[in-house]
């Protein structure tokens, strides 16, 4: 397997002169996920997506991804991963077990959907949101308990970030304490690594965590966290638009540009703790 | 066509309290591309790809998706770029002359490439590397005109981006002028978008041009770019590990981590004239 980074050599410009000297890069390199299913007697493998990752967790990052899109219902499918190195790259292959359904019908719309996309028409969207729901849940967040949240971010991240090219996802209780952690060139990846983490440790269903992303919220990361059933997503970016439309047809409690003395609520406001001083705006 | 923007309510929370208000985000939708092509007694349509984009400069991300993804070799292949909406979302077909050649056989590796991924494995690079060439260029830049970029893509994209919600991609040329500049939700729709701008403007072949990127320099950047045979990219973020070493391949030269007083040379220093107090280490 590859490292996470990388070393090279770097010329440091500044106005008064520049510098020769060693660096480090977050490596990107890409991952192949094969499927091996079926029953005993009719066992197939089959070739699911290849994508640019950062090494590292990449038995949780090929589990996550079979399960946020979709393709794999329980983590207990998951005979096991058997992560190897080709003259082409790295692969895993998840051997799901004999009795475990695969639904490979998903395969076509999900490289569809996480090619350039993300998702392919509202024909697609409808199907995705057949298979949600998180209306069910009970997590409640107080303000002070987001506000600590990327301090926390910055400090568990820092360890492993010393490229300034990662994305992380974490997840996060109701006290707002950080629980666990994944870092990817790929933010999709990183939460793919979380959710698989988290399907590994115990349930794929995450009704009381809250996922934290170090960047921008876009629709297809709303899709993966709606797939784990996570109720609050905060971003320490901007959210797109069609981010806050599905967060709030999932019930997601959707927060963005979440910083140290701030944050916006876009879509379920009542999740959230908020201080009693209010104005009505615009 | 949809707005790249979108209006929202949105509860803005401090520590003193919160306010809800109107607040406007950046439009994160479908568009498909597909394409018409074969001699004038035998046309066919073909669905290529779609795109979560930002909706705005369709056609110009039509045409630069086509061409940085190797499907067509030259501007002039286009006939027309239509522009439509269904009922699941927006469409950009884009007609091929009945003279022009296809090169459909990518278009297997372009979905593969764009997807979860931006390359799959060194047999593609390979691939991709062969159309490649951006040897011959006298482009070359100095400190000045780099350090100059990184405030004239804020005020340009202060214009645009409200939303803090999007990508810019930029070409500048070598005295450090920004010429075209073009936005999207998508890092790789704002390079197919202001690559396509300049394939409708004049050529497809930018050698005399620099590509100037708000954020991280993954590699399906450094392969858009090299297909354009742009011989010099600056990144406000940091580069990957792929980002380098397929510019060094390629002989283009990668900057990163571009601020007001300082950047990192990652790749074809030699392009850039830098000032002369130099120090060694590592």
């Amino acid at each position: 397997m590859t490292n996470a980074i990388v070393h090279t050599r770097v010329r440091k410009v500044a106005v008064a002169g520049f510098t020769d000297t060693n660096d480090i890069l977050a490596t990107e390199d890409p991952l192949e996920i094969r499927l091996v299913h079926g029953p005993s007697h009719n066992r197939r493998q089959q070739n699911i997506s290849v994508t640019m990752r950062t090494p590292g967790n990449d038995m949780e990052l090929a589990a996550g991804f079979l399960f946020t899109e979709g393709i794999i219902s329980h983590s207990d499918d998951i005979q096991e991963v058997i992560l190897s190195s080709t003259e082409d790259g790295d692969v895993a292959t998840v051997h799901l077990k004999p009795s475990a359904n695969a639904r490979l019908g998903q395969v076509q719309r999900n490289f569809a959907a996480t090619a350039a996309c993300g998702v392919c028409g509202k024909t697609n969207l409808s199907s995705i949101r057949t298979g949600v729901s998180v209306s069910e849940h009970t997590f409640a967040l107080s303000t002070p308990s987001l506000l600590r949240l990327p301090d926390l971010l910055r400090h568990q991240q820092s360890v492993f970030d010393s490229t300034g090219g990662l994305h992380a996802a974490a997840l996060f209780n109701n006290s707002g304490q950080l629980l666990l952690l994944r870092e990817d060139i790929g933010r999709h990846n990183a939460v793919d690594k979380v959710i698989g983490a988290a399907m590994q440790q115990s349930s794929i269903f995450l009704q009381q965590y809250g996922l934290l992303l170090s960047g921008r919220a876009g629709f297809e990361l709303i899709q993966k966290a709606a797939m784990a059933r996570i109720p609050v997503i905060a971003a320490i970016g901007a959210p797109s638009s069609l981010a806050v439309k599905m967060a709030e047809e999932w019930n997601i409690t959707l927060v963005g540009f979440l910083k140290e003395d701030r944050f916006n609520i876009y879509s379920g406001a009542a999740t959230i703790d908020v201080p009693q001083n209010t104005t009505q705006h615009g």
